[in-house]
């Protein structure tokens, strides 16, 4: 596993780019009912689902939110970075299984006050975005390199 | 635990309120990770998360939105709303063990295209705001109410 690194306010050029990529497995729509408490029968109950527009069980939104910030946390601008705020339009659904990849570009930069801002997107295997959107960030002062830590271990019952 | 129903476009009201709360507990910030893939050390390493500004470990920005998500599916449109947007400024930090209250508010109502705009509120335990912003939504056509689904246990290891 690669080393975690940042970028600083100077190295961010604009155009520049990062990717992050997730599956949405059965295992973390669960995860994300438990952790946020929103147990939508859309996400959870294949029946119910099957009778809304959508036709079958989606992931929750916010979990494709959850996939953006990480990108901005771990890949660019990276650890150390304060993240001020997100646009998020929901384009279409994201359906179990589907690998979602969020691509990060640099489209403004606002000097003296060391604010960056990123066009978020996130796509489908299918190459359809399903998310679209813009981050405010402060990246981080100083650059790091650390050795990444490992993801929580968890166990799903039932 | 009380059912689950929802509002339509004609039963909601300007100035309408919902309220959903949870705690962000160390359990809850681990998941998010695991979920997410975020392992960025101020959310996970106490000793790395003492030397920033944020003095100890925090939650992620997006566990609150994920909470935010939350309040609009389960409490107000409640379930068959669409989430089509969602605006977010994150003012301060959620601490490990805070208490996050989410309000919405309806504040717009769009005749024509059943698109309701939400003030999106969460707060800490000492009422202060952690997070603001819009949520834009569809809400559901039919109304409906419903047994509350159980959220799926986990078990973190270590």
């Amino acid at each position: 596993m690669s080393d975690l690194s940042n970028f600083t306010f100077d190295d961010l050029q604009i155009g520049q780019t990062a990717t992050f990529t997730r599956t949405a497995s059965e295992e973390a729509v669960k995860l994300f009912a438990a952790v946020s408490g929103d147990t939508n029968p859309v996400h959870l109950d294949a029946e119910f689902a099957a009778g809304t527009m959508f036709k079958e069980r989606i992931a929750h939104g916010m979990y494709t939110g959850g996939l953006i910030s990480a990108a901005i946390a771990m890949e660019m601008p990276g650890p150390g970075t304060i993240y001020l705020g997100q646009e998020l339009r929901f384009e279409r659904p994201v359906k179990l299984g589907d690998t979602i990849t969020i691509t990060l570009e640099v489209i403004e930069k606002i000097d003296g006050k060391n604010f960056v801002k990123l066009k978020t997107t996130a796509t489908n295997q299918d190459g359809k975005v399903v998310v679209s959107g813009t981050a405010t960030v402060m990246p981080p002062k100083e650059q790091l390199t650390m050795p990444r830590l490992p993801e929580p271990k968890v166990t799903l019952e039932g």
